[in-house]
């Protein structure tokens, strides 16, 4: 059993965590664990207070600190932005936001999340766990330009384009692209996309999870042609 | 200026921000304190850095750290839950959903927000700050019973009832109820509801907040008869 603090894994395990080093993350607690197997994701390595590794040990490693019973080392994956339904994430650099996009697309079958330019690590600690596991689940992608997206793309504005609910099946496939919450999208991904739509709502703004989930919900309540 | 950090007044309001006195509280930030101002809202204090309290003495009350701005001290404001479109939670004590479902109902037009036996307090640090300022804007209401409730009740539940985009408009007035997002509803709440409905999903949960404001979104979305 590991006990030493200055075990090799252990420091590795800390470069992951503060994503110093890179390829490789860090999924920490039974819930996460559980998803990853249940996906198929085999660790690189697994951490069990008490059985890998002592508890004191092991929360010299956690990011969550001294309660964390178990973490794995898993290699990430990267993979073509796909359809039919993509949600492309531009300048979003909280990682709790694109942690939950992550579930949001898992709950309404996005077949991927795209990543674009300034937008936040989706393998970071606070993504993965705010993802509850779909990080296993969705495939993630990383694009530099809009023309590489999937199907016909629509820019998520505050208030331009067609209101959301009108929007209708106007494609066999779509990617929603979603700027930060105060930011919104760029001019020139906007002009890059083929349309654009808003939600009708009474104040500023959603933030990118809520407005790239509504997205996808109202992609899905659409009935089929 | 305050530059003890024994001042009465601090003492008070480190108080307020552990919640350890009730009956007012504090927002953080020019953001929140523009909110407040452009809601009516009166402050009962403000503190600026610099201005009434010093920037070293201003970090020993912040529920943030030592970068914080600004603060308000508010009294708290209760009002009865009102339709026609209200959003209740049941047991869902995460501040920051509490937060986020204010934020929601602010976009969507909601009338109130109803907070019903062990959800959390609205007026805490973590539910103000996610609230982004819709604490200000949206009328909060302590419930005891889903017979407070205004319009049509719809128990929001993870699997049971008509999937929300076949829901239409069954009512003039709804509240839709919201559990926790693992417990979900108690089995004697949904009982109490006039109808049950879940939102169509691959996964097993969506947060509370997404549930919430998914269901918003349906309400607002569904054309006027």
């Amino acid at each position: 059993m590991i006990t030493s603090h200055a075990n090799p894994l252990l420091k590795d395990i800390r470069r992951l965590q503060a994503r110093r080093a890179r390829g490789r993350f860090v999924a920490e607690g039974e819930d996460l664990l559980a998803a990853a197997h249940e996906a198929g994701w085999e660790p690189e390595h697994v951490l069990r207070a008490g059985v890998e590794v002592s508890a004191a040990a092991l929360a010299t490693v956690s990011a969550l600190g001294s309660g964390t019973r178990a973490l794995g080392v898993f290699a990430e994956r990267w993979a073509p932005p796909t359809g039919p339904l993509c949600v492309a994430l531009w300048g979003v650099r909280d990682p709790g936001n694109v942690g939950t996009v992550l579930r949001g697309a898992l709950a309404f079958g996005a077949a991927s999340v795209a990543l674009g330019p300034d937008t936040a690590d989706p393998f970071g600690p606070k993504a993965v766990r705010a993802s509850m596991g779909a990080i296993f689940a969705v495939p993630v992608a990383r694009v530099a330009s809009v023309t590489e997206l999937p199907g016909t793309r629509i820019a998520l504005d505050a208030r331009r384009g067609t209101p959301l609910p009108e929007l209708g099946r106007i494609a066999d496939a779509v990617t929603f692209v979603v700027g930060a919450e105060r930011e919104g999208l760029p001019e020139d991904v906007i002009a890059a996309c083929d349309a654009a739509a808003h939600i009708p709502i009474n104040n500023e703004s959603l933030n990118a999870a809520m407005a790239a989930t509504l997205a996808m919900y109202e992609r899905t309540r659409v009935p089929e042609a």
